[in-house]
């Protein structure tokens, strides 16, 4: 793999392709053409760590600075389904956002921040635009996180993937100093603080549910501003998470609200006679999510585990730091308990509407 | 994405699905039994350096010990259509094994030694056996190497991928000292040798032809001989690698010869004003391709592009090393020479049949 020569059902060259190869159902040129819309992508999101120049067969990241004690995260992430709904309206440079916030999040739970991040890009037949707004997006996001975007791989196999569909595969690898690696389940006591950040959307979870529910619905596609609030990009945790360092606050845990929702990520983080109740009163829960439980006719119990129902991450903290980080965008949503008090794991009190 | 949770259109839960999942076309389940099945291997292939538990939402791995120098060396990368061979024939553990293989020519060809691996799986309905195997595959390839299996990803989507296809994708990150990082283009003179490292077969490139010519050819299929031969999966070229090392020879640079065959791979690791001159009868090219040329009514230029015709990593040395690598599986191939005397950068001479 590398930058400069993505992958082909047979690589891409500079010479013109054999008969051979066209008989095949592989498209060359259009490879070249996606490695010449992607490369300038790609050099907006290199960093001072990054040594190799594209056309390496790895990309190569200076480890030096990292600290003795430092530990490698690392997360491997698709998109799920929500590119299919991304293709049908041609909106792919918020999939690329998406790939990497998902992988941020994975590896900010843990302490970590990001170093650099990979990308695989997969379709049917090779479409060079849709693999360059893709990755415009990856390193837009990756810019914003100060991550490097050290390498990535397209992918072009009729008879694998249905015409027009496409998937991403993110990889991110962060760092974080042993000590400070989360979650400490150990520290976690009964009336310790819930507190939630808000997310951008569903992100990158409960989609197939989504789609299934706008093919539903006639005239869903055609809502702007439905479509909108659905592809709006997975947020990125990096600033909030960096933010609760500078306020001088150490979370116990941090659990990141992807698929299984608040009730099934939750409990990933407490120690195993610990449990939590949540107040679903406690945060304005966005109008869309009200929509999809409608069209769905989901209970609570349903909704909370396919949606992220507005919450993206949850810091569990003392109590007493819990104020300091509620605010624009984060409230305190709930309290550990014991597990004898917990309903399953996570109890949902009270009414979000 | 957590080894011990793997995505699905909707994440994989303990309780039984709503309704709404099943009518979505997502099978709980089944993901909770893939779970389950892969489990096993991924246990089997931790190192002493894995900090993580199964759980968590990113894989940990201990950085202590790399070295102040150290230079993390990464590679993402698929099996291509290698995989849509591999499943007619039920064979999904060879799969894996190529996924980690293939990634470590391309981490070992920057002098890195493997860390840790993680992979994605993906498919339209989740067949947990088909992951199992993959993983299973994954993980022996992975203990073999020391390296550590620290995480994947599993995600079910149907309408993304055409029924009963997989995909399969491979992060590794490794590491070097710095001042053992190859390639070293600016080393290579005329006169240096080339010495190639037998492959074990078309390893994970040109697959795309190859299915295009078994379909072409009534009976193929049932030839046993000619799949176990397809489908024999890519060498690791680690032992040869740190076998170099230890017999005190320091490669120039070392080319893995992969999509693009020589033709393509050769060029990447060599200075822009030198070429190559390879003796297409120095190396015993096996059977298979010979078939497959044949079949394909392919010419040197094009077989030497699309497959690596029995060559899976090209070592540049010193003229006096070469006798020391040549050997058992490899073989002195060719001279580094100046581009004027190479037509474009590679040029083939004699015959290999």
């Amino acid at each position: 793999m590398s930058r400069s020569r993505r992958r082909h059902g047979v690589q891409a060259t500079a010479t013109q392709p054999a008969d051979a190869y066209r008989a095949a159902g592989v498209d060359i040129d259009a490879g070249n053409r996606a490695v010449a819309l992607l490369s300038q992508s790609v050099a907006s999101a290199g960093t001072p760590h990054v040594l190799s120049a594209p056309g390496g067969f790895g990309g190569m990241y200076s480890a030096a600075g990292l600290g003795a004690d430092a530990v490698l995260v690392a997360s491997t992430d698709g998109v799920g389904t929500k590119a299919v709904l991304a293709g049908r309206h041609g909106r792919w440079r918020g999939i690329g956002v998406d790939l990497v916030n998902h992988c941020i999040g994975d590896i900010a739970v843990h302490g970590a921040r990001p170093l650099f991040f990979l990308d695989y890009i997969a379709m049917a037949a090779l479409e060079p635009e849709v693999v360059a707004e893709v990755v415009a997006g990856v390193a837009d996001a990756c810019r914003a996180a100060g991550c490097a975007l050290l390498g990535g791989e397209t992918a072009e196999m009729p008879g694998t993937y249905v015409p027009g569909a496409v998937d991403v595969v993110g990889t991110i690898v962060g760092a974080a100093p042993k000590d400070r690696l989360l979650p400490r389940p150990e520290t976690i006591r009964p009336g310790d603080a819930l507190v939630g950040l808000a997310s951008s959307g569903p992100h990158t979870n409960g989609y197939s549910l989504i789609r299934h529910l706008l093919d539903g619905s006639p005239g869903a596609a055609a809502d702007t501003g439905l479509i909108d609030a659905l592809l709006e990009p997975h947020r990125s945790y990096l600033p909030a998470v960096t933010g609760f360092s500078e306020a001088g606050i150490r979370p116990k845990a941090l659990a990141h609200i992807t698929g299984g929702g608040i009730l099934d990520n939750l409990p990933r983080v407490l120690p195993a006679h610990l449990g939590a109740r949540v107040d679903l009163g406690a945060w304005p829960v966005p109008q869309l999510f009200a929509t999809l439980v409608d069209w769905g006719g989901l209970d609570d119990s349903e909704a909370f585990r396919v949606w992220n129902m507005g919450i993206g991450l949850v810091a569990v903290v003392e109590a007493s730091d819990a104020d300091a980080l509620a605010g624009q965008g984060s409230s305190v949503i709930g309290t550990v308990i014991d597990i004898a008090d917990a309903g399953g794991r996570v109890t949902l009190e009270g009414s979000w509407r």
